[in-house]
């Protein structure tokens, strides 16, 4: 997908909606247990449901590997799934990977080629060398982590002895090759920080975990980081996915789903018109 | 399995070699393509051919991951005949992940219960609340990134503005809950970092990569990193396991591994006489 058609999906759809796919067998309704595959039957009835509401999903890998063959298998289902029922979307996968040369290109070619992903995320520590292999496939991105928005993100991102590093990983990410195939992960729960964010890369997607379950808010997050081609993808996980954990699961997190997609379309008609 | 028990293998074997096992179907001899699972059957011959010579197995998850549901499944046979096989053998999922509390306990969950490894490589740039659930599973350790052998170390860990990341990295871990579970990962082709490492991290156990293929040299990284426990595991990765692309491969990685155990027997009978 081109950055071009993430911006048209969002003006079609009215939404910069991301939905997070952290299936837990422990929290999804209990009679979908029956089912062959219970997390691509909770996945597929989530996407059904709201796939008309949210531009992008987003699987956490860490969830999947968690139950082994059977949890790749459901990954691989659910990838497909989107790819052939709802070509239009943006998939993210959550991955947070990050290795030397030869091993990154492998991981490259599991989530772009193999699964179909549009875009990966990644960690920055290791550099140049660990990212470049992933930004050389055409139309696919990568999601570098920059500000995260759990509490450890200031030992190191914004730590004492490193405040700006976050700044850092933004400017060196710059210079790398194909860098236009970049986006940014930055939590909302430090909104104090996404102008800066924002300063040093005016034009790149940013998505934005932590509205919801961890606290952000929209308004506010749009105010200090929505560009002029929207700029933003707003993940929300556990806030839509288990509203319920009955029979309805997968309309409450339609509705869920919606009360976001309402602000968002309230915020871009008033920046539109 | 315990600190005490890695450093009696290392003893029992003369060695504290760690093999890779990084399979790649374009490299391994063309005869095994017509197994039934050719990942597990070099690993499996390898491993057979080397044990007595390495203390400890790294599978790289990446290389397993790019083939998709297969890669898993022969990652899972893997670990289950490394455990059931030889259970005095040390084995590291180098996995390099990281990510917020929950998650990261579903990886925990995902290499250490699941599928038994001993250990698990992880990037440190989100911080304590990415490492502690880690930490957590008793007689099983993290090994956190610190410095690692790639170019793309001098971008963040030693760089222009954060000269002494990897440091600020090893001084914080120390203060995370059952940080004594913490190993780290320093790459061998900075020996002049060696010394600096081992200054704050005394009694760590240092996870060495770029010995071989990457060019560090043994004798110098134990000049300035081995301590009374040896405190070292020296990876090898392509060196050995693809020493011969022939249907002697498993003969002739043992000879590679062969080579560099016998250093690591002089080396120790030096040390301890």
């Amino acid at each position: 997908m081109t950055q071009q058609q993430l911006t048209q999906a969002i003006r079609d759809k009215s939404s910069f909606l991301c939905i997070g796919l952290d299936v837990d067998l422990d929290k999804i309704p209990p009679h979908l247990l029956q089912e062959e595959d219970p997390i691509f039957a909770f996945n597929k009835a989530i996407i059904d449901a709201t796939h008309h509401l949210a531009v992008a999903y987003k699987p956490n890998t860490a969830f999947y590997e968690s139950y082994g063959t059977k949890g790749w298998q459901a990954l691989e289902k659910t990838i497909d799934y989107l790819n052939e029922s709802y070509p239009e979307v943006f998939t993210i996968a959550d991955a947070k990977r990050g290795d030397i040369g030869n091993t990154s290109t492998r991981y490259a070619k599991a989530f772009f080629e193999q699964m179909g992903f549009d875009a990966l995320t990644i960690a920055p520590y290791m550099g140049r060398d660990s990212i470049e292999p992933f930004l050389e496939f055409e139309d696919k991105f990568v999601i570098l982590l920059a500000l995260t928005s759990n509490p450890g993100a200031f030992d190191f991102q914004v730590g004492e002895a490193t405040p700006n590093l976050f700044e850092q990983v933004l400017h060196t990410a710059q210079t790398y090759k194909n860098q236009q195939r970049l986006m940014y992960v930055v939590g909302a729960t430090k909104t104090e920080y996404l102008s800066r964010v924002r300063n040093i890369v005016p034009d790149s997607f940013l998505l934005v975990p932590g509205v919801g379950a961890q606290g952000g808010n929209l308004r506010e997050v749009c105010d200090h980081a929505m560009n002029d081609q929207v700029g933003l993808i707003i993940n929300s996980s556990r806030g839509i996915i288990y509203a319920s954990g009955g029979a309805d699961f997968a309309q409450a997190a339609a509705a869920e789903a919606q009360k976001l997609q309402a602000q968002m379309k309230e915020i871009l008609s008033n920046r539109w018109g």
